[in-house]
């Protein structure tokens, strides 16, 4: 018995989910099935209405091939109408109901050009970012105001002396929200006018970019106040207030800002090879769908729990073509310190920014002085230098 | 060294996370040390300024104890105004960095009074939504109208039909968004019109649940569309449009209806017994505080990586005493059949909502009677049955 059948106008164009699944073939290929059901009609195969529905909207296996001994690679494709050309139900349809199943993983989308077409991605990516920052070529520099429980007049302190050491783009703590320490409004005018008064000094470009994540209510305030204000980039961290808020902030022309997202509860995507989402498709192609110009990880070898080989394939994800959607910034950071300068160099090449934040203060007693080393190490980089990956 | 210490204005409360983590004794409790900097003031302990951010803002060991070999429970407390009393900053604070530590996982929360004032949480709860539906003890009924790719006549045909056989809510499946095959207005309009027809009928208060998840910028106006339309509840996934924007659909009056809450996207934080949230404290909890009135969730043995001794969780966590925040239904679904309703009663009692989509549509050929078999099966459950949790 099947469900009534019913005729669909679909363009017939369809976009590509390339799947991670665990199992044995057998296994695996029944579950990549289950996925093209899960992900699109939810009912069991019998019920399927024929016609339209079963050929046009229940997912398709394009392709089912082994990539190591119990783990197989499938590419699924799916309508581009099943999207509704929006982000919410894009990621719906890519592993809404696939993250309750532990043998399925998200590696890569390959988004057909029409449904591209639907969104704009980040509005500067790396040449805008660089041209707003007077950068050309070398890696840029960012580092964090902290701790958290300092005031509007000690971060601002901090602000002054990073942006006149040369820092390009320093950013709020994405822990520093609207607490009474610190209340918003008071410490972005206070920040955003520290640096302001170092870039009269300088010379320099540097943004200072505060944390904007806020509750769904509030968040389009408190951008337009950190606009007004004098901020030069917005840090968002998508994982606590969702990636189509993120998107909107980048698509605002009022707002017309850089964007760097911060991976906040986001780290459960990832973190497993069996389920979730790959490292290159979240951090990378996921995050640039939803409009940053450039996204902060846990460097490997500092306090998280990702390796080498996954930061490197979430620079993959930074640039691999998607159409007209920019190629945006990795920023590799989680207790990066100045040592570790030239091993990150070595890997990602010029085309990263550089998030330094307690370190900065560890390399000797004057701030300003160690982040002027921290612009030297970078601008000795040669501009060809092209990383590994 | 350390940075310049400052006197803080603080209350001295603070609010409390259980976290399990992995390792031998001397790794877990550096590792609980390491969540206390992680989640307040995220520098190295010799760079924490001495004074009121050491004593107040860094979070606290409040205990640790051995649960199991290789793991430990420690409760962790922070001051409450880190949170800034706003749910994506405390969400941030449980698990935000945390999230990309692959030995830490969040059990459970404990609120502190004042901080709970903060959040009204489900608007309606179980009592409410039992009130609204006019059952007074048996377990709630839930369908889905499925599959996606069928218009706004069919699915409104099948709501019909549900609400005829006396289903309490017929909520559309989540992957139904705004599609071209059933645009948003028009399907809710139909839907909601059909339910309505059905109850002039039966007598019944019946609900339609529309999917209102959609963009950031969209929902505002599709949540206030479904409730002049006559939609009796929202259906939200708070993985793919954030959690918070769920608190905001429960607490604006002039909406003031019940939220079932989807899983969505959210499956990867409960996956893994090492890392993410719990199922108690995810779905339960924290969907609580959301303001959910019922989570929907994949019960064991259907098609997802759910056990039972997780589901007894999630729906321990939906009643767990939370201060003012009202107690919410269990909503297990995901493959669910009318046969396994008296195991699924033995579980859960009668303070929950049984779920059945496709299910529904395979016990005999007359969808109206399957649901009114479905229904006789909840009547026939004694008002006294509490489950086994």
């Amino acid at each position: 018995m099947s469900l009534p059948s019913v005729s669909l106008d679909v363009s017939g164009e369809r976009f590509q989910v390339v799947y991670h699944i665990r199992g044995n073939e057998k296994e695996a290929l029944a579950r990549a099935g289950a996925v093209c059901l899960e992900q699109t009609v939810e009912i069991p195969d019998d019920l399927v209405p024929e016609g339209d529905i079963r050929s046009q909207i229940v997912g398709r296996i394009e392709s089912f091939d082994q990539v190591e001994n119990d783990r197989f690679e499938t590419v699924i494709s799916y309508a581009v109408e099943l999207s509704g050309f929006e982000l919410t139900q894009l990621l719906n349809v890519v592993e809404g109901n696939s993250s309750m199943l532990p043998f399925v993983r998200v590696e890569r989308l390959d988004l057909s050009t029409s449904l591209r077409a639907h969104f704009k991605g980040p509005r500067f990516g790396r040449a805008g970012l660089r041209e707003r920052l007077g950068v050309a070529r070398r890696p840029l520099l960012c580092t964090a105001l902290k701790p958290v429980g300092y005031g509007p007049s000690e971060l601002g302190e901090l602000a002054y002396r990073f942006a006149l050491g040369g820092i390009d783009m320093i950013k709020d703590d994405h822990g520093i929200a609207d607490q009474p320490f610190a209340p918003f409004r008071e410490r972005v005018k206070c920040c955003a006018g520290a640096v302001e008064r170092a870039n009269r000094q300088t010379g320099y470009k540097c943004i200072y970019v505060p944390n904007v994540t806020a509750p769904f209510d509030r968040l389009a305030d408190q951008a337009r106040f950190a606009r007004e204000a004098g901020a030069g980039g917005l840090l968002f961290s998508p994982g606590l207030a969702g990636l189509d808020a993120m998107r909107c902030l980048a698509d605002d022309d009022r707002l017309s800002l850089p964007i760097l997202s911060h991976p906040a509860l986001q780290g459960s995507f990832v973190l497993s090879p069996d389920f979730g989402i790959s490292h290159f498709a979240l951090h990378g192609q996921i995050t640039r769908l939803a409009g940053a110009d450039a996204v902060i990880y846990p460097n490997w070898g500092g306090r998280f729990g990702y390796s080498r080989e996954d930061c490197q394939q979430i620079a993959a994800g930074c640039e691999t073509p998607m159409g007209g959607i920019k190629a945006i910034f990795p920023v590799p950071a989680g207790g990066m310190s100045l040592e570790r300068v030239p091993e990150m160099a070595k890997t990602y090449g010029t085309q990263v920014v550089f998030l330094i934040g307690g370190g900065l203060h560890k390399h000797g007693p004057d701030l300003v002085e160690n982040c002027r080393y921290f612009r030297e190490l970078a601008e000795q980089m040669e501009p060809g230098d092209g990383g590994e990956r």
